[in-house]
């Protein structure tokens, strides 16, 4: 499931990150491609399929210039379960090494604040965002991987 | 890796027991032949391997006589994580409808009381016991399922 | 799908062997357990599950007494293309190790001689011969590892 | 593996197509970036790995404008075994339906035409020709399905 919107990427709104000793913002990052993984730690589907590509993709653009792959932990079910100490737990078993930002959680309701500014439909999400700031590609499950280099390498490209 | 050792299971120490309402013990089920998988939800290589075969050989004991399968969630390392609220989300999300046992936890140290008793070198561990309540065998890592499969067959029809 | 009958294993009717330079007969494997994989060498589904199957087997029987791995090739299809010239050259690229018999062409029709003794529907088609020389097992289509194992180690231990 | 020059791509030698009734040539597919996946049927990389990912390729490439993938049969070894009525045989069983070229042989020596024109060291060869109808990227051995979208992404939008 794939929907292709062409609006300006909503801020983060993140209550902690893991992984960086500074924080990045979709401002700062101007200029380059983002991906932003949103996943959760106990769903089966990101931990079987999109975090090894997030794992995948976050080591190829090493050898990229001007390509980001952040993660974000947008906890809506199991509050208690996923918690940032058992994020913390899981991305170190799991080795993911990229930037990770806990979705800011809201203060009624189960959505946190970035899932809900991006409209996310669940986990796993990935949402593509272009050097402009812009959400080029935003899409619910799991993502193919030649589909998902042939989006960045033409926004890298463009 | 695989030892085979002829000597009595140990009774399992539990805390509480998810999937049953009607928590097992290793004496009443004598006469039956017992697989118990222990695991930590967020060990990569139970979630990948070892909780799936648990899964299809529990799905396969339906259709068998006298063959049980049992989880034992043996926390040795981020216990903050992996508490029994995660793990009651991690079977849920997973679908694991066997029963699984918490190992009772130490009151020092980091190490489960059954963990212990059986010496478990970490997980995953894959502890066979036979009718008599014997430990068949014991490994610890992936387990090949044919060779799973050829010693349940064996001790089944002994 | 699977056919449990309790029959005689008719004998194999075979053209030429490979990989072995003292051809096997069923009767002289009397005593035995036997696991007679059927495949055509440009069926998906054996190349792709039943043959790896089939060798990791036959690496577990080299650690058992009393486990013989045959292969069978039964062309029903594509004869032009599935030549023994051709097998030779298969079996090498694939490293198949195991005794692999071609199954006697008939004259007229399709079918060769002990795929149609066999009854088998196509390929890949496993049979499970016990030390009596009866058929145990005799499923078609893609046979479970652990369900495979689980038949292997009662007959092995009966 | 991959090299990456710039050079003209020679022109295909082809000895005779499937699955195309208009056989393609480079020079009319000047404008198009082409996908070149040079194989053999019995190459189990091949078969595991690249011709899956050149099927999906190939899928994909219907919802572009400008994308085209083609196979290409180099036969350079077990000649007897590989012949075109064979490689029909497994175009037909494994669905391939994008057009194949059958690599002209050479009359003496066993690296047929083409495969000596474009210095492959072997299959799965993959090579990339970008709109200008120069090589762009030649890799041997398993492509990453995330870099082969990156290349095309960003080949067909310059």
């Amino acid at each position: 499931m794939s929907v292709t919107e062409i609006s300006d990427a909503p801020p983060l709104e993140v209550e902690r990150w893991f992984n960086t000793d500074d924080p990045p913002t979709l401002e700062r990052l101007r200029g380059k491609v983002v991906v932003l993984h949103a996943f959760q730690m106990l769903c089966p589907g990101c931990v079987a399929h999109a975090l090894p590509q997030a794992k995948r993709l976050h080591e190829i653009a090493q050898h990229l210039d001007d390509l980001v792959v952040l993660g974000l932990h947008s906890v809506f079910e199991h509050h208690a379960a996923m918690t940032p100490v058992a994020l913390e737990a899981f991305l170190h078993e799991y080795r993911i090494a990229f930037p990770v930002a806990v979705d800011r959680p809201s203060s009624e309701g189960s959505i946190p604040h970035t899932m809900a500014a991006y409209g996310l439909r669940g986990t796993p999400s990935t949402i593509i965002i272009d050097r402009a700031g812009r959400i080029a590609r935003h899409s619910f499950g799991a993502e193919d991987d030649i589909v998902l280099g042939l989006t960045l390498g033409s926004l890298l490209r463009g």
